[in-house]
């Protein structure tokens, strides 16, 4: 039987701390092209693998049981992924299927758990697009803005951290929809993004904002009706400040927050009364089955060129790890993709 | 024309720091029995005057806008009460109706805006009662808990300042729903009444648990499905660790908070992802419109017995200053009410 060699990146132990390369290594392993007799499940061939800012908290040892597991020490770090079936005893995939979800950061992968993979139907698109606009981010920023955050015409919507995979999509589907739309991101580079290709209304650099309340009323003077929430601290508090009357807040993640020993307080909740906010944490996993309706509303506009989506793509496994923590500094400039193999 | 002596308790100027009673002062005019010729509105003979923590915030200079406003130094305070109509040249009221709504410190009071003026149809009740249960407490639970909380028999229900005039309630609604209720309150006396008196399940003196973690832990092991938030601070980030998948935070109020400077840091708002958390800030007077639903829903309960009330009462106008600055120290037991006049 045919074998490959599998190389592998692994987490070497738990994070404490800020993030490095450090806390992973590459291992090459030896695996035949076929599942083994008697095993369930598809066997995978990567393609692209997708970073994501959740998967610190895999990283670390989680003490209180929470939506995400931790990574096993010594074992292939995963996450979300597009890859070729090889191999399938799934009654729902068969060999030369594409496909996205959850696979492992190696270069073959054995998935048992197939109700995380989704086939993927239109191939008129990049296939790296099911890591992003078209996979999990792509998702997240529907179900938040759209399904959380009852969107209406002329709303005055404000996204953190909005040049990211998931900012950078509700920014455009807020526009599409007729809101006023205004990020914030942290470099000039980032900002020029924001205006100039995603067509935000306006867009600032946060690290050159000393007070944050200042800048949200400079930007968005009239306040603030949704809010997509990606960093949460300082920000969160200033937003607070600026909500409107029947506000509406998508917390999707906290990135600011996971690194720090302890979480910033958040001083402004009463704002939550006055301006009867509501404010939704949400985690994408559990609105799955709205993916067929997203695909049919997302999938003409990319063809018509109505969204623009960047990639800031990496080649090959090695550079793997460097990808992922530098999510943590704000490294990327638009959705951060590692190619494993191109086809 | 018949002429009256009006006692009035005036705000002497804003509010600064803690409130006391020396805010506050009695002062006495001379009002005509009619309206006066041309005057819009009601003329009401005020019986009962609701002390209702939210007050306190327009005692104050409120430097942004807020949904109440600041009351005026020099005039009446006002606020919920139960009146009778003396003179009326709303077509909506005739003399002789007893009404609850918004009304103003004092024995008697011109009120222009009648559409914040209900009328008490059912006086098979303690009048009193208008203030509280059946007034704008008692919507204000039945809203935050019942249309914002979504409850389902057998969740598990934390409240806060639960002997309060709303907390109270809360806690009856959601047994008489068969979900398992706790509360947290401020003496002991406080905790007899919710175990035994208002039903509660459990009940615990949150001053005397240093970490309200391991006292929400002790009391609702398997977690909390909705909290119904009057509190604040501190309890706030406990509950947030305690939060279940898809539970419903209902925001109240933050009487912890009222008071302070510069409102505690709350950092444990990472969980409303973890556990898809919604949280919801409402404003009662936005959802006076299911009044008579309400009605529907609680008067039979009434009659039959099956909800308990507890009023602290005091009497007189000049025992109003007081009794509103003790609600910020936790001294009364229950709602807190002033009779003005029983007729």
């Amino acid at each position: 039987m045919a074998q490959v060699r599998n190389k592998q990146v692994i987490l070497k132990e738990y994070v404490s701390g800020f993030p490095d390369e450090s806390y992973m290594s590459l291992n090459t392993t030896i695996l035949p092209l076929k599942l083994p007799e008697g095993s369930s499940g598809v066997l995978l061939k990567n393609l692209y693998l997708s970073c994501d800012p959740y998967m610190i908290n895999r990283m670390r040892k989680l003490n209180t049981p929470s939506y995400v597991e931790s990574f096993e020490p010594g074992t292939p770090i995963n996450g979300y992924g597009v890859a070729k079936i090889l191999d399938s005893r799934s009654p729902n995939f068969k060999e030369g299927d594409l496909v996205w979800g959850r696979t492992g950061w190696e270069e073959y992968s054995i998935i048992k758990a197939t109700e995380s993979l989704f086939k993927i139907h239109d191939t008129d698109v990049p296939l790296s697009y099911y890591t992003g606009l078209l996979g999990m981010p792509g998702m997240t920023a529907y179900v938040g803005f759209h399904e959380l955050c009852s969107p209406k015409q002329g709303e005055h919507v404000f996204i953190s951290a909005a040049s990211g995979a998931v900012g950078q999509l509700v920014g455009q589907f807020a526009k599409l929809l007729g809101c006023h739309v205004v990020g914030s991101a942290g470099s000039k580079e980032k900002v020029d993004l924001l205006k100039n290709k995603f067509g935000f209304d306006e867009a600032f650099n946060y690290k050159e904002e000393p007070d944050l309340d200042a800048a949200l009323k400079r930007y968005l003077p009239e306040g603030i009706d949704i809010y997509f929430e990606n960093v949460g601290g300082k920000m969160l508090d200033a937003v607070l400040l600026n909500m409107r009357v029947h506000g509406r807040i998508a917390v999707c993640g906290m990135i600011s927050q996971y690194n720090l020993e302890k979480p910033e307080g958040v001083h402004n909740l009463m704002h939550l009364i006055s301006k009867r906010v509501r404010m939704q944490g949400f985690i994408v996993s559990d609105h799955y089955h709205l993916y067929t309706k997203f695909l049919e509303l997302i999938l003409p506009h990319i063809k018509q060129g109505n969204i623009v989506y960047v990639e800031d793509v990496v080649e090959g496994l090695e550079s793997a790890p460097a990808a992922l923590v530098g999510l943590y500094s704000g490294r990327n400039v638009g959705k951060q993709v590692v190619v494993v193999s191109r086809e």
